[in-house]
């Protein structure tokens, strides 16, 4: 069995070290306009408050990282995405960030700009297609950055675990050909939704404990896409995020305003042993009590 | 690893196949005087109303087996235990059951009046103590029925999974020297509180993990005990039980009228791919809408 890595995040200011050793930390999820017409609007008009109040919020409600989407049909993307790091850098004294976009120029534009006096980013996403990593992986190796890894390549989104498994392997060995360590890798497994594919949750709790046995890597996912289209989502995403947790989790990309899908990870933490005392666990408690 | 073992459960009428292939099943705990005044009172008074409600009660909210305890102070435990399984018999047409003493005579008494035309209920409990192991392994293999094992011997209580381990091995071990076949040893891990063992979590998922591992068994707990003393116990009882499904629970021991615990064995078998098309998840869903 692997060791567990530490995956550094850094602003110019402030370093999170992301491992399973000492629990889980959340991405924040919220920055993000897709589906969000308010945010739309504003961006649209060159406003940023809801993006302000956005970061502010999630980082009191757990977040340890601030994932940052841009993508706004229309705008150009480059652009918009150096404002909003600017704004969230600005309204959070400089938390750490994940930058979020499928488009190489928005991710090169937004290295370029942020990666000064030791900042690294983490970035979402490469992917195990020959495209992805031929375009993304050169920039996270000349940034020194991380980047999380789908487990998806040419034939799609598999629906195996082994295959899931393979992707991970994959990404992780094409990054190692270009000097970019294990550790700098976070890898997704890619959850489908158990509305359609019954075995979605096996699938990736098999996927996530074979790669994390093997390569020790951190371990993120979207896990809400799991409970689309059942009854009861908040609790049946909940319980599968703490069965994750269990399995290897240790990044989850969510949003920590939904409080059950919060205590659920603070449970998980506190049932593997990461929480000495309970003592994360009873403050979390008095919190949400007092909030 | 092992295959998944079957443990069958049976009354004269009804037959239980307990095995983590199909599903949680759940062992309900509330026939049990131990704390209940009300229940107490009546038991005193040769009225069984309570007794009679809680067991047809249990199975609507999910049970699948119904644990028999008769521990009145003062009482004529074995009796007292005939009684209450006669009642339980009426009240459920025959529902399988868990006869649950920790009196050697008690259960003797019981499986003699039980185990008649094919019944065979599961035996709550023996432990790796050299008292406990001589005393109640003959009594199951008279009767051919199926037995908890508790993971403590003869030095108590142990404090890491290791030890756990090697008293589910002495149990199974022991009991395959009179003939009875691991399929009929039901482990049970024993949970501390995370008050005051704040690796109490760890040390069952990891025990579970490893004894299903090596002899594939059944396996129980009385979850619920490792919120004891922490806030917000329905939630870290809930998650912890999910986690739990994941490693290897089996048949847990706890209140089906607790419905959160309900949900989070409901969710814990959907994501394990053990409720195709997700029917059982929507069913209970609904049932409780509708409660």
């Amino acid at each position: 069995m692997a060791a567990n890595l530490t995956t550094v995040v850094k602003s110019e200011k402030k370093e999170l070290r992301v491992t399973r050793d000492t629990g889980v930390s959340i991405i924040g999820e919220r920055i993000n306009p897709t589906g969000r017409k308010v945010m739309q609007a504003e961006l649209r008009e060159g406003r940023f408050d809801m993006v302000r109040r956005d970061a502010v919020a999630q980082i009191a409600a757990g977040a340890a990282i601030l994932d940052i989407n841009a993508g706004l049909p229309g705008a150009d993307e480059p652009a918009l995405m150096i404002q909003i790091i600017e704004e969230v850098r600005g309204a959070t004294d400089d938390f750490p960030i994940c930058i979020d976009s499928p488009k190489t120029e928005t991710l090169e534009a937004a290295l370029s700009y942020y990666c000064k006096n030791g900042a690294r980013p983490l970035v979402n996403s490469v992917s195990a297609e020959t495209k992805r990593l031929r375009e993304v992986l050169p920039l996270i190796k000349q940034y020194g950055c991380s980047v999380i890894g789908l487990c998806s390549g040419d034939g799609g989104i598999p629906k195996t675990a082994e295959q899931r498994f393979e992707y991970a392997a994959l990404i992780i060995e094409e990054a190692a050909k270009l000097g970019i360590p294990a550790e700098d890798i976070v890898i997704d497994p890619l959850v489908l939704t158990l509305g359609t594919e019954w075995k979605a949750g096996k699938m990736v709790l098999d996927s996530v404990r074979r790669i994390v046995d093997e390569f020790g890597v951190n371990i993120t996912m979207g896990a809400s896409n799991i409970s689309f289209g059942m009854p009861d989502r908040e609790n049946l995403t909940a319980f599968f995020m703490a069965m994750c947790v269990e399995a290897g989790l240790s990044c989850p990309i969510c949003n920590p305003m939904k409080k059950h899908e919060v205590v659920a990870l603070r449970a998980a933490d506190l049932v593997m042993g990461r929480d000495k005392g309970g003592m994360k666990w009873i403050k979390g408690f008095r919190a949400m009590q007092n909030a």
